[in-house]
């Protein structure tokens, strides 16, 4: 098989992700063509996932292609956009069909899951790693950067840190089951959590409605709290006994390193109801942990006192 | 250094490409926000190139830069797009500060060159490669596919075939010569012309007026025109003594297995004089080398009669 085959293999895997409305030219051609409303904005991120670095050597790829999308569209979320459209380059140092159908499958899971469309995409030849583009869109002028927050906010999390540090421990691969079993447990095995972390782009696509700065957990909380309270130019304070910690994490560790693709928002006061209103209508769990103060810095409060814990997860 | 560290420096020597008109919230954030016009629609390409299968281990870091930019904005222009923005995912095993600003300074040159603006990135460990995705823009109906080739339209070539295979055979690392030395021989020197491919951006913005398909030459002359012949359902018959090839290359490898970026398309007979005009004005070199017959294969002609090439260059 060459590459031009193991790329229609791909595609047509993918099926019904790999085409659709706003589409003109899908997958195949030089490059896509997508249209976007005219009142909208595009947002656009790009992330790689190096085998060994970004997850485990011999990985399920339905697991891999999942966690690839979902990393990316995480991304989205944190500037408050839609997913609509994303290009896969995929390098592999050989073209192994029953690996190329698992991943799509994965991408293709995660892409049902949030309505986005496979565009295009490129096969190479090297070291396993998958760099995903993802666009999406927002009303213009409503993005959420990580540079809004005021004085006086509240600090929110969705869902809880911890489910990859929990699974990087534990995993021991080759690991057994199908991607449809992964999906039906990730909502209380950490394993499954870590390569299927739940897409929060209903409630993201929301944001634009109460929040004053976000971003999505990648980097673990700390460091995230870190990048808002830089690009804000204000202090976050954050009481750790609210942060929902993932069963058995170890909560250090989860403040630092986790990468659980959760939203880190922050919002008026005023706007609790609502934000409750929509972690119900989304069915998102949500917390609030903290405030923005003047300031800026980054201070960590257990009941023992402020707590000083290395900032993010540093790959070099 | 650390991650951030790095990117930092990168967005820094991008300078006056990191940001411009049409980018609401540029590098650092979770994702880009970007702007188009409403009546165009957006073109996105990928594109990886992996140290060691798409430039030699060693290669200058600044030649890099611009080689892997070059490379993604023609695929735009082989749709007959304007390039507007990218992103770049870089991977290497350790950051090393004079290679990262090189390589920026690189990604500058192309970016200035074609008016692209840098809107965001990715930096990981892992073996080096670089992944760029790629946003042009296009009036809304009026991208080149592969697809629109006609019977009797005429086959037209941009510039020639066969820098890349004269530059890899004579190539030989370390080589000397720093980035603005090498713009100025590109022209004549195929080392240089491998690195820097020029690109047909303002005859790509053309093709609009005048080509029914079109493509950029990445994979060879003989696979790009056996994808326009299928993708539209027509022969095309070309006669190589009409193809320019680079001095000193041999024409066969020259056809099989170049990727010179150059833009191969389509047009009717009646744009002859339009695109001479065209060419004229953007100061790019057409050829005309064949056209489009009833059939669904490619016929490449000699004095001796046709002739088989191998079709195209498979990495796997």
């Amino acid at each position: 098989m060459n590459e031009f085959e193991a790329i229609n293999l791909i595609v047509n895997r993918l099926g019904s992700v790999a085409t659709g409305e706003g589409v003109t030219i899908g997958p195949g051609d030089d490059g896509a063509v997508v249209r976007f409303e005219p009142e909208e904005e595009t947002v656009v991120t790009s992330d790689v996932l190096v085998e060994q670095q970004h997850f485990p050597a011999g990985s399920p790829a339905g697991l891999v292609g999942y966690r690839s999308v979902a990393a990316n569209i995480s991304d989205l979320s944190g500037m408050g956009a839609r997913p609509r459209y994303l290009t896969i380059a995929l390098t592999t140092e050989s073209i192994d069909k029953s690996w190329l159908l698992a991943f799509a499958d994965g991408v293709r899971a995660c892409c049902e899951e949030t309505g986005t469309i496979v565009v295009g995409g490129n096969l190479a030849k090297g070291p396993k790693s998958i760099a995903i583009t993802a666009l999406g869109s927002v009303l213009s002028g409503r993005s959420i950067a990580r540079s809004g927050a005021d004085v006086g906010d509240d600090i929110w999390l969705t869902g809880a840190v911890g489910a990859s540090v929990v699974a990087l421990k534990r995993l021991r691969l080759p690991i057994d089951g199908t991607l449809e079993e992964f999906m039906k447990i990730r909502d209380v095995d950490a394993i499954a959590r870590y390569f299927l972390p739940i897409p929060r782009v209903d409630f993201a696509s929301l944001l634009i409605e109460f929040a004053s700065s976000a971003t999505d957990v990648s980097d673990g909380l700390a460091c995230e709290l870190s990048q808002l309270s830089s690009a804000s130019s204000k202090k976050m304070r954050v009481d750790l006994d609210l942060v929902p910690v993932w069963d058995c994490a170890d909560w250090r560790e989860a403040v630092q390193s986790d990468d659980s693709y959760e939203i880190l928002f922050t919002a008026p006061v005023s706007k609790r109801a609502e934000i409750h209103s929509a972690a119900a209508q989304t069915k998102t769990p949500v917390a609030q942990i903290g405030y923005v103060q003047e300031g800026n810095e980054v201070e960590l409060l257990t009941k023992q006192g402020a707590i000083e814990v290395g900032v993010g997860f540093s790959h070099f």
